[in-house]
Protein backbone atom coordinates (compact mmCIF):
# COMPACT_ATOMS: atom_id res chain seq x y z
CA UNK A 1 0.00 0.00 0.00
CA UNK A 2 1.58 3.43 -1.23
CA UNK A 3 1.08 6.48 1.21
CA UNK A 4 1.75 9.29 0.04
CA UNK A 5 2.10 10.99 3.02
CA UNK A 6 4.94 9.89 3.97
CA UNK A 7 7.00 10.98 0.56
CA UNK A 8 7.25 14.23 0.73
CA UNK A 9 9.17 13.91 4.57
CA UNK A 10 12.08 12.64 3.22
CA UNK A 11 15.40 14.47 4.95
CA UNK A 12 17.82 16.04 2.38
CA UNK A 13 20.39 18.12 2.76
CA UNK A 14 22.94 20.33 0.50
CA UNK A 15 25.58 17.47 0.96
CA UNK A 16 22.82 14.96 -0.32
CA UNK A 17 22.63 17.60 -3.72
CA UNK A 18 26.20 17.95 -4.54
CA UNK A 19 26.39 13.90 -4.02
CA UNK A 20 22.93 13.01 -6.59
CA UNK A 21 24.70 15.80 -8.84
CA UNK A 22 27.78 13.83 -9.55
CA UNK A 23 26.48 10.70 -9.40
CA UNK A 24 23.61 11.85 -11.79
CA UNK A 25 27.10 12.67 -13.77
CA UNK A 26 27.72 9.15 -13.48
CA UNK A 27 24.67 7.51 -14.19
CA UNK A 28 24.52 9.53 -17.41
CA UNK A 29 27.19 8.15 -18.71
CA UNK A 30 26.33 5.15 -17.95
CA UNK A 31 23.52 5.56 -19.35
CA UNK A 32 25.02 6.07 -22.61
CA UNK A 33 26.81 3.20 -22.59
CA UNK A 34 23.28 0.98 -21.62
CA UNK A 35 21.12 2.47 -23.96
CA UNK A 36 23.36 1.73 -27.27
CA UNK A 37 23.66 -2.12 -26.13
CA UNK A 38 20.15 -2.11 -25.21
CA UNK A 39 19.36 -0.98 -28.97
CA UNK A 40 22.25 -3.54 -30.77
CA UNK A 41 20.35 -6.03 -28.58
CA UNK A 42 17.20 -5.17 -29.84
CA UNK A 43 15.29 -7.59 -28.19
CA UNK A 44 13.69 -5.76 -25.74
CA UNK A 45 11.99 -2.29 -25.95
CA UNK A 46 11.20 0.00 -22.66
CA UNK A 47 8.21 1.93 -22.13
CA UNK A 48 8.78 4.80 -19.63
CA UNK A 49 5.14 6.09 -18.05
CA UNK A 50 5.84 10.02 -16.39
CA UNK A 51 3.07 10.91 -14.45
CA UNK A 52 2.47 13.46 -11.75
CA UNK A 53 0.51 16.78 -11.17
CA UNK A 54 1.33 19.57 -12.63
CA UNK A 55 4.37 21.21 -12.36
CA UNK A 56 5.68 18.20 -11.08
CA UNK A 57 8.47 18.26 -13.01
CA UNK A 58 7.99 15.59 -16.32
CA UNK A 59 9.37 18.02 -18.94
CA UNK A 60 11.90 18.41 -16.77
CA UNK A 61 12.62 14.91 -15.71
CA UNK A 62 12.80 13.95 -19.68
CA UNK A 63 15.47 16.90 -20.18
CA UNK A 64 17.64 16.58 -17.29
CA UNK A 65 17.51 12.60 -16.26
CA UNK A 66 16.95 11.33 -20.15
CA UNK A 67 18.60 13.20 -21.94
CA UNK A 68 22.55 12.49 -23.29
CA UNK A 69 21.34 8.80 -24.14
CA UNK A 70 21.65 8.56 -28.34
CA UNK A 71 18.56 10.44 -29.98
CA UNK A 72 18.38 7.23 -32.17
CA UNK A 73 17.04 5.76 -29.60
CA UNK A 74 15.09 7.55 -27.81
CA UNK A 75 11.53 8.80 -28.49
CA UNK A 76 9.38 11.09 -26.88
CA UNK A 77 5.59 11.64 -26.74
CA UNK A 78 3.35 13.49 -24.70
CA UNK A 79 -0.41 12.49 -25.18
CA UNK A 80 -2.58 16.04 -24.62
CA UNK A 81 -6.23 16.45 -24.10
CA UNK A 82 -8.05 13.66 -26.38
CA UNK A 83 -9.47 15.44 -29.64
CA UNK A 84 -11.43 14.71 -33.08
CA UNK A 85 -11.10 11.17 -33.71
CA UNK A 86 -9.18 10.12 -30.51
CA UNK A 87 -12.95 10.82 -28.81
CA UNK A 88 -14.58 8.15 -31.46
CA UNK A 89 -12.39 5.13 -29.85
CA UNK A 90 -12.03 3.72 -26.61
CA UNK A 91 -9.18 5.58 -24.44
CA UNK A 92 -6.57 3.36 -25.70
CA UNK A 93 -6.75 3.49 -29.20
CA UNK A 94 -4.68 6.44 -29.73
CA UNK A 95 -2.06 4.92 -27.80
CA UNK A 96 -1.31 1.82 -29.69
CA UNK A 97 0.63 3.32 -32.46
CA UNK A 98 3.15 5.01 -29.87
CA UNK A 99 3.89 1.62 -28.63
CA UNK A 100 8.31 1.25 -28.81
CA UNK A 101 9.75 -0.47 -31.37
CA UNK A 102 12.29 -3.71 -30.35
CA UNK A 103 15.40 -1.53 -28.98
CA UNK A 104 14.18 1.58 -28.46
CA UNK A 105 13.02 3.28 -25.22
CA UNK A 106 10.37 5.61 -25.20
CA UNK A 107 8.95 7.84 -22.83
CA UNK A 108 5.43 8.92 -22.69
CA UNK A 109 5.02 12.37 -20.75
CA UNK A 110 1.61 12.00 -19.67
CA UNK A 111 -0.16 8.64 -20.77
CA UNK A 112 -3.48 6.35 -20.84
CA UNK A 113 -3.51 7.21 -16.73
CA UNK A 114 -5.22 10.65 -17.61
CA UNK A 115 -8.19 9.24 -18.70
CA UNK A 116 -8.39 7.99 -15.29
CA UNK A 117 -7.08 10.65 -13.49
CA UNK A 118 -9.04 13.54 -15.21
CA UNK A 119 -12.55 12.41 -15.37
CA UNK A 120 -12.21 10.77 -11.53
CA UNK A 121 -11.20 14.38 -10.67
CA UNK A 122 -14.20 16.37 -12.72
CA UNK A 123 -16.39 13.44 -11.21
CA UNK A 124 -17.43 12.49 -14.65
CA UNK A 125 -16.20 8.80 -13.86
CA UNK A 126 -18.84 6.07 -12.03
CA UNK A 127 -17.10 3.72 -9.82
CA UNK A 128 -17.55 0.44 -12.48
CA UNK A 129 -16.59 2.77 -15.48
CA UNK A 130 -13.16 3.44 -13.58
CA UNK A 131 -12.59 -0.22 -12.63
CA UNK A 132 -13.43 -1.27 -15.89
CA UNK A 133 -10.60 1.30 -17.56
CA UNK A 134 -8.20 0.06 -14.66
CA UNK A 135 -8.66 -3.56 -15.77
CA UNK A 136 -7.96 -2.79 -19.80
CA UNK A 137 -4.81 -0.82 -18.67
CA UNK A 138 -3.57 -3.99 -16.21
CA UNK A 139 -4.73 -6.11 -19.46
CA UNK A 140 -2.99 -3.85 -21.68
CA UNK A 141 0.15 -3.62 -19.89
CA UNK A 142 0.44 -7.94 -19.35
CA UNK A 143 0.70 -8.12 -22.97
CA UNK A 144 3.07 -5.34 -23.82
CA UNK A 145 5.68 -7.24 -21.15
CA UNK A 146 4.58 -10.87 -22.52
CA UNK A 147 6.02 -9.03 -25.44
CA UNK A 148 9.08 -7.92 -24.51
CA UNK A 149 8.09 -4.88 -23.76
CA UNK A 150 9.85 -3.47 -20.10
CA UNK A 151 7.71 -0.91 -18.48
CA UNK A 152 8.78 1.53 -15.57
CA UNK A 153 6.14 4.05 -14.23
CA UNK A 154 7.19 7.14 -12.07
CA UNK A 155 4.67 9.05 -10.30
CA UNK A 156 6.57 12.56 -9.72
CA UNK A 157 4.95 13.53 -5.98
CA UNK A 158 5.16 17.58 -5.84
CA UNK A 159 3.57 19.09 -2.66
CA UNK A 160 1.11 21.72 -2.35
CA UNK A 161 3.39 23.93 -1.20
CA UNK A 162 6.04 23.59 -3.73
CA UNK A 163 3.71 23.35 -7.24
CA UNK A 164 2.45 26.89 -5.54
CA UNK A 165 6.02 28.14 -5.84
CA UNK A 166 6.26 26.49 -8.83
CA UNK A 167 3.45 28.27 -10.64
CA UNK A 168 4.76 31.59 -9.37
CA UNK A 169 7.99 30.73 -10.87
CA UNK A 170 6.77 30.77 -14.18
CA UNK A 171 5.40 34.22 -13.69
CA UNK A 172 8.99 35.60 -12.56
CA UNK A 173 11.61 33.83 -13.90
CA UNK A 174 12.06 34.78 -17.76
CA UNK A 175 13.02 31.00 -19.09
CA UNK A 176 9.67 30.02 -17.31
CA UNK A 177 7.06 32.47 -18.63
CA UNK A 178 6.00 31.20 -21.74
CA UNK A 179 4.81 28.33 -19.74
CA UNK A 180 2.31 30.16 -18.03
CA UNK A 181 -1.31 30.56 -18.95
CA UNK A 182 -3.74 32.12 -16.51
CA UNK A 183 -5.59 28.96 -15.66
CA UNK A 184 -2.31 27.70 -14.05
CA UNK A 185 -3.80 29.95 -11.06
CA UNK A 186 -6.66 27.08 -10.61
CA UNK A 187 -4.31 24.44 -10.77
CA UNK A 188 -3.80 24.26 -6.61
CA UNK A 189 -7.29 23.95 -5.73
CA UNK A 190 -7.08 20.46 -7.50
CA UNK A 191 -4.16 19.42 -5.58
CA UNK A 192 -6.12 17.07 -3.02
CA UNK A 193 -8.34 15.50 -5.74
CA UNK A 194 -5.38 14.14 -7.78
CA UNK A 195 -4.01 13.29 -4.73
CA UNK A 196 -7.06 10.89 -4.65
CA UNK A 197 -7.09 9.68 -7.73
CA UNK A 198 -3.05 8.76 -7.80
CA UNK A 199 -3.96 7.13 -4.60
CA UNK A 200 -6.07 4.85 -6.33
CA UNK A 201 -4.44 4.55 -9.13
CA UNK A 202 -0.73 3.67 -7.17
CA UNK A 203 -2.38 0.89 -5.39
CA UNK A 204 -4.12 -0.82 -8.11
CA UNK A 205 -1.22 -1.95 -10.35
CA UNK A 206 0.61 -4.90 -7.51
CA UNK A 207 1.64 -6.54 -10.59
CA UNK A 208 3.79 -3.92 -12.06
CA UNK A 209 4.64 -1.05 -8.74
CA UNK A 210 5.00 2.48 -9.74
CA UNK A 211 8.27 3.95 -9.09
CA UNK A 212 7.23 7.20 -6.63
CA UNK A 213 9.33 9.52 -6.55
CA UNK A 214 9.98 12.69 -4.24
CA UNK A 215 9.99 15.32 -6.98
CA UNK A 216 9.69 18.93 -4.53
CA UNK A 217 13.48 18.48 -5.24
CA UNK A 218 14.47 18.90 -8.63
CA UNK A 219 17.74 17.07 -8.48
CA UNK A 220 16.38 14.54 -6.26
CA UNK A 221 13.85 14.36 -8.92
CA UNK A 222 16.32 13.35 -11.35
CA UNK A 223 18.79 11.76 -9.82
CA UNK A 224 16.37 9.22 -8.81
CA UNK A 225 14.17 8.59 -12.26
CA UNK A 226 18.17 8.23 -14.00
CA UNK A 227 19.42 5.76 -11.31
CA UNK A 228 16.49 4.04 -11.76
CA UNK A 229 16.03 3.76 -15.06
CA UNK A 230 20.26 2.36 -15.08
CA UNK A 231 19.07 0.19 -13.00
CA UNK A 232 16.46 -1.61 -14.72
CA UNK A 233 19.00 -1.60 -17.97
CA UNK A 234 21.89 -3.23 -15.81
CA UNK A 235 19.60 -5.78 -14.55
CA UNK A 236 19.24 -6.98 -17.84
CA UNK A 237 22.94 -8.02 -18.59
CA UNK A 238 22.95 -7.44 -22.08
CA UNK A 239 26.06 -7.52 -24.21
CA UNK A 240 26.72 -6.67 -27.64
CA UNK A 241 25.19 -9.83 -30.63
CA UNK A 242 27.72 -11.70 -31.76
CA UNK A 243 26.33 -11.36 -35.54
CA UNK A 244 23.54 -9.03 -37.47
CA UNK A 245 20.11 -10.20 -36.72
CA UNK B 1 31.50 23.97 -57.68
CA UNK B 2 32.30 21.07 -54.71
CA UNK B 3 35.01 19.13 -55.54
CA UNK B 4 35.15 15.66 -53.47
CA UNK B 5 38.52 15.67 -53.91
CA UNK B 6 39.67 18.34 -52.17
CA UNK B 7 38.04 16.88 -49.06
CA UNK B 8 40.31 14.53 -47.16
CA UNK B 9 43.38 16.37 -47.71
CA UNK B 10 42.83 18.04 -44.51
CA UNK B 11 46.00 18.57 -42.32
CA UNK B 12 44.70 16.97 -38.39
CA UNK B 13 46.97 16.39 -36.06
CA UNK B 14 46.70 14.76 -32.74
CA UNK B 15 46.47 18.55 -30.79
CA UNK B 16 43.60 19.08 -33.49
CA UNK B 17 41.97 15.92 -31.67
CA UNK B 18 42.04 17.21 -28.19
CA UNK B 19 41.21 20.44 -29.03
CA UNK B 20 37.99 19.28 -30.97
CA UNK B 21 37.03 17.22 -28.37
CA UNK B 22 37.45 20.02 -25.99
CA UNK B 23 35.71 22.28 -27.97
CA UNK B 24 32.66 19.32 -28.76
CA UNK B 25 31.98 19.20 -25.12
CA UNK B 26 31.77 23.11 -24.78
CA UNK B 27 29.28 23.26 -27.88
CA UNK B 28 26.68 20.31 -26.47
CA UNK B 29 26.06 22.42 -23.53
CA UNK B 30 25.55 25.24 -25.81
CA UNK B 31 23.37 23.25 -27.63
CA UNK B 32 21.51 22.09 -24.72
CA UNK B 33 20.45 25.59 -24.04
CA UNK B 34 19.95 26.92 -27.34
CA UNK B 35 17.23 23.97 -27.96
CA UNK B 36 15.91 25.07 -25.24
CA UNK B 37 14.80 28.16 -26.65
CA UNK B 38 14.47 26.87 -30.08
CA UNK B 39 11.83 25.15 -28.54
CA UNK B 40 10.54 27.78 -26.14
CA UNK B 41 10.31 29.70 -28.78
CA UNK B 42 8.58 27.58 -31.10
CA UNK B 43 8.65 29.66 -34.71
CA UNK B 44 11.12 27.50 -36.42
CA UNK B 45 11.75 23.95 -36.72
CA UNK B 46 14.83 22.22 -38.17
CA UNK B 47 15.78 19.67 -40.59
CA UNK B 48 19.04 18.21 -40.41
CA UNK B 49 19.51 15.79 -43.26
CA UNK B 50 22.38 13.26 -42.99
CA UNK B 51 23.55 11.31 -45.84
CA UNK B 52 26.65 9.61 -47.27
CA UNK B 53 28.14 6.11 -48.24
CA UNK B 54 28.23 3.17 -45.95
CA UNK B 55 30.54 3.54 -42.72
CA UNK B 56 30.51 7.29 -43.30
CA UNK B 57 29.31 7.61 -39.78
CA UNK B 58 25.62 8.68 -39.96
CA UNK B 59 25.01 6.77 -36.70
CA UNK B 60 27.87 7.41 -35.08
CA UNK B 61 26.74 11.62 -35.79
CA UNK B 62 23.46 11.19 -34.21
CA UNK B 63 24.90 9.55 -31.34
CA UNK B 64 28.01 11.68 -30.58
CA UNK B 65 27.33 15.42 -31.80
CA UNK B 66 23.52 15.43 -31.32
CA UNK B 67 23.11 13.31 -28.17
CA UNK B 68 22.59 15.47 -25.06
CA UNK B 69 19.76 18.15 -26.46
CA UNK B 70 16.24 17.31 -24.52
CA UNK B 71 14.85 14.09 -26.32
CA UNK B 72 11.14 15.97 -26.14
CA UNK B 73 12.94 18.47 -28.76
CA UNK B 74 14.96 15.70 -31.08
CA UNK B 75 13.55 13.01 -33.38
CA UNK B 76 15.40 11.12 -35.49
CA UNK B 77 13.88 9.33 -38.69
CA UNK B 78 15.56 6.44 -40.54
CA UNK B 79 14.51 6.14 -43.85
CA UNK B 80 15.50 2.59 -45.56
CA UNK B 81 15.06 1.21 -48.91
CA UNK B 82 11.12 2.34 -49.54
CA UNK B 83 8.78 -0.64 -49.40
CA UNK B 84 4.61 -1.95 -50.43
CA UNK B 85 2.44 1.01 -50.33
CA UNK B 86 6.11 3.33 -50.19
CA UNK B 87 6.35 1.84 -53.77
CA UNK B 88 2.87 2.93 -54.79
CA UNK B 89 3.50 6.21 -54.58
CA UNK B 90 6.02 9.05 -55.34
CA UNK B 91 9.10 9.07 -53.44
CA UNK B 92 8.56 11.95 -51.60
CA UNK B 93 4.93 10.92 -50.63
CA UNK B 94 6.59 8.60 -47.02
CA UNK B 95 8.49 11.51 -46.06
CA UNK B 96 5.41 14.20 -45.66
CA UNK B 97 4.45 12.96 -42.39
CA UNK B 98 7.44 13.23 -40.82
CA UNK B 99 8.71 16.78 -41.17
CA UNK B 100 9.26 18.48 -37.95
CA UNK B 101 6.57 20.51 -35.69
CA UNK B 102 7.57 24.38 -34.92
CA UNK B 103 9.74 23.84 -32.15
CA UNK B 104 11.26 20.74 -32.76
CA UNK B 105 14.44 19.78 -34.38
CA UNK B 106 14.32 16.74 -36.81
CA UNK B 107 17.40 14.50 -37.73
CA UNK B 108 17.18 12.24 -41.10
CA UNK B 109 19.24 9.46 -41.14
CA UNK B 110 18.96 9.17 -44.80
CA UNK B 111 16.43 10.88 -46.99
CA UNK B 112 14.45 11.26 -50.50
CA UNK B 113 18.18 11.76 -51.76
CA UNK B 114 18.50 8.25 -51.38
CA UNK B 115 16.13 8.01 -54.55
CA UNK B 116 18.33 9.92 -56.35
CA UNK B 117 21.51 8.09 -55.05
CA UNK B 118 20.53 4.19 -55.15
CA UNK B 119 18.91 4.34 -58.65
CA UNK B 120 21.59 6.40 -60.30
CA UNK B 121 24.36 4.09 -59.05
CA UNK B 122 22.09 1.18 -60.19
CA UNK B 123 22.21 2.79 -63.41
CA UNK B 124 18.03 2.57 -63.33
CA UNK B 125 17.55 6.17 -63.74
CA UNK B 126 17.43 8.18 -66.82
CA UNK B 127 18.81 11.64 -66.91
CA UNK B 128 15.72 12.63 -67.50
CA UNK B 129 14.03 11.54 -64.39
CA UNK B 130 16.83 12.34 -62.57
CA UNK B 131 16.16 15.75 -63.27
CA UNK B 132 13.08 15.61 -62.77
CA UNK B 133 13.47 14.56 -58.74
CA UNK B 134 16.69 17.24 -58.41
CA UNK B 135 13.89 19.85 -59.54
CA UNK B 136 11.21 18.19 -56.80
CA UNK B 137 13.69 18.45 -54.21
CA UNK B 138 14.26 21.89 -55.18
CA UNK B 139 10.67 23.23 -54.84
CA UNK B 140 9.67 20.83 -51.59
CA UNK B 141 12.99 22.73 -49.78
CA UNK B 142 12.14 25.67 -50.95
CA UNK B 143 8.39 24.97 -49.65
CA UNK B 144 10.26 24.11 -46.40
CA UNK B 145 12.05 27.01 -45.91
CA UNK B 146 9.19 29.30 -46.72
CA UNK B 147 7.02 27.99 -43.91
CA UNK B 148 10.21 28.27 -41.41
CA UNK B 149 11.67 25.02 -41.58
CA UNK B 150 14.90 25.51 -41.30
CA UNK B 151 17.42 22.86 -43.47
CA UNK B 152 20.56 21.44 -42.61
CA UNK B 153 22.09 19.35 -44.97
CA UNK B 154 25.34 17.49 -44.13
CA UNK B 155 27.02 15.14 -46.40
CA UNK B 156 29.48 12.76 -44.68
CA UNK B 157 32.84 12.43 -46.70
CA UNK B 158 34.83 8.96 -46.38
CA UNK B 159 37.62 8.08 -48.22
CA UNK B 160 37.47 4.73 -49.92
CA UNK B 161 40.53 3.82 -48.09
CA UNK B 162 38.83 4.33 -44.55
CA UNK B 163 35.50 2.36 -45.67
CA UNK B 164 37.33 -0.66 -46.08
CA UNK B 165 39.03 -0.02 -42.75
CA UNK B 166 35.72 0.49 -41.09
CA UNK B 167 34.40 -2.58 -42.95
CA UNK B 168 36.80 -4.82 -41.62
CA UNK B 169 36.27 -2.72 -37.93
CA UNK B 170 32.44 -4.36 -38.01
CA UNK B 171 34.17 -7.49 -37.93
CA UNK B 172 37.17 -7.73 -35.74
CA UNK B 173 35.47 -5.07 -32.93
CA UNK B 174 33.31 -6.97 -30.65
CA UNK B 175 31.30 -3.85 -29.86
CA UNK B 176 30.75 -3.56 -33.88
CA UNK B 177 29.83 -6.55 -34.83
CA UNK B 178 26.29 -6.69 -34.76
CA UNK B 179 26.32 -4.14 -37.75
CA UNK B 180 28.32 -6.67 -39.94
CA UNK B 181 26.76 -8.10 -42.88
CA UNK B 182 28.15 -10.40 -45.93
CA UNK B 183 26.90 -7.94 -48.43
CA UNK B 184 29.48 -5.23 -46.62
CA UNK B 185 32.08 -6.96 -48.62
CA UNK B 186 30.49 -5.61 -51.95
CA UNK B 187 30.30 -1.78 -50.33
CA UNK B 188 34.22 -0.54 -51.45
CA UNK B 189 33.00 -1.80 -55.15
CA UNK B 190 30.70 1.20 -55.32
CA UNK B 191 32.50 4.26 -53.94
CA UNK B 192 33.32 5.53 -57.10
CA UNK B 193 30.08 5.42 -58.31
CA UNK B 194 28.37 6.87 -55.36
CA UNK B 195 31.16 9.57 -55.43
CA UNK B 196 29.81 10.32 -59.13
CA UNK B 197 26.24 10.45 -57.47
CA UNK B 198 26.84 12.48 -54.70
CA UNK B 199 29.14 14.92 -56.82
CA UNK B 200 25.91 15.37 -59.00
CA UNK B 201 23.78 15.79 -55.42
CA UNK B 202 26.22 18.34 -54.09
CA UNK B 203 26.63 20.87 -56.76
CA UNK B 204 22.79 21.33 -58.03
CA UNK B 205 21.69 22.51 -54.96
CA UNK B 206 23.05 26.13 -55.35
CA UNK B 207 20.03 27.88 -53.20
CA UNK B 208 20.65 25.38 -50.10
CA UNK B 209 24.26 24.56 -50.07
CA UNK B 210 25.61 21.10 -48.39
CA UNK B 211 27.77 21.38 -45.42
CA UNK B 212 30.50 18.86 -46.70
CA UNK B 213 32.05 16.83 -43.70
CA UNK B 214 35.01 15.50 -43.78
CA UNK B 215 34.74 12.06 -42.00
CA UNK B 216 37.46 9.94 -42.03
CA UNK B 217 38.17 11.08 -38.68
CA UNK B 218 35.20 10.43 -36.05
CA UNK B 219 36.26 13.62 -33.43
CA UNK B 220 36.41 15.69 -36.67
CA UNK B 221 33.31 14.66 -38.50
CA UNK B 222 31.43 15.07 -34.25
CA UNK B 223 33.13 18.16 -33.94
CA UNK B 224 32.10 19.42 -36.95
CA UNK B 225 28.21 18.40 -37.44
CA UNK B 226 27.85 19.74 -33.67
CA UNK B 227 29.29 23.27 -34.76
CA UNK B 228 27.69 23.68 -37.79
CA UNK B 229 24.09 23.25 -35.70
CA UNK B 230 25.28 25.41 -33.04
CA UNK B 231 26.10 28.41 -35.31
CA UNK B 232 22.74 27.56 -37.16
CA UNK B 233 20.57 27.69 -33.86
CA UNK B 234 23.20 30.89 -32.21
CA UNK B 235 22.03 33.17 -35.70
CA UNK B 236 18.82 32.52 -34.67
CA UNK B 237 19.13 34.89 -31.51
CA UNK B 238 15.73 33.39 -29.27
CA UNK B 239 15.04 34.90 -26.65
CA UNK B 240 12.66 32.82 -24.26
CA UNK B 241 8.97 34.39 -25.38
CA UNK B 242 7.74 36.83 -22.76
CA UNK B 243 4.42 34.56 -22.82
CA UNK B 244 2.53 31.65 -23.96
CA UNK B 245 1.78 31.27 -27.30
Amino acid sequence: MIDLNLISTLPLTQSDKAEAKKELKKIRKELFLLQNKFYANGNYSMLIILQGLDTSGKDGTIRHAFSGMNPQGVQVKSFKKPITDELKHDFLWRVYPHFPEKGMIKIFNRSYYEDILVPTVNGALSNEVLQHRLNLINELEHHLLANNTLILKFYLHISADEQIVRIDERKTKPHKRWKYAKEDELIPNQWDDYQRAYHTILNSCDHLPWHVIPADKRWYRNYSAAKILNEQLEKLKLEYPKSIK
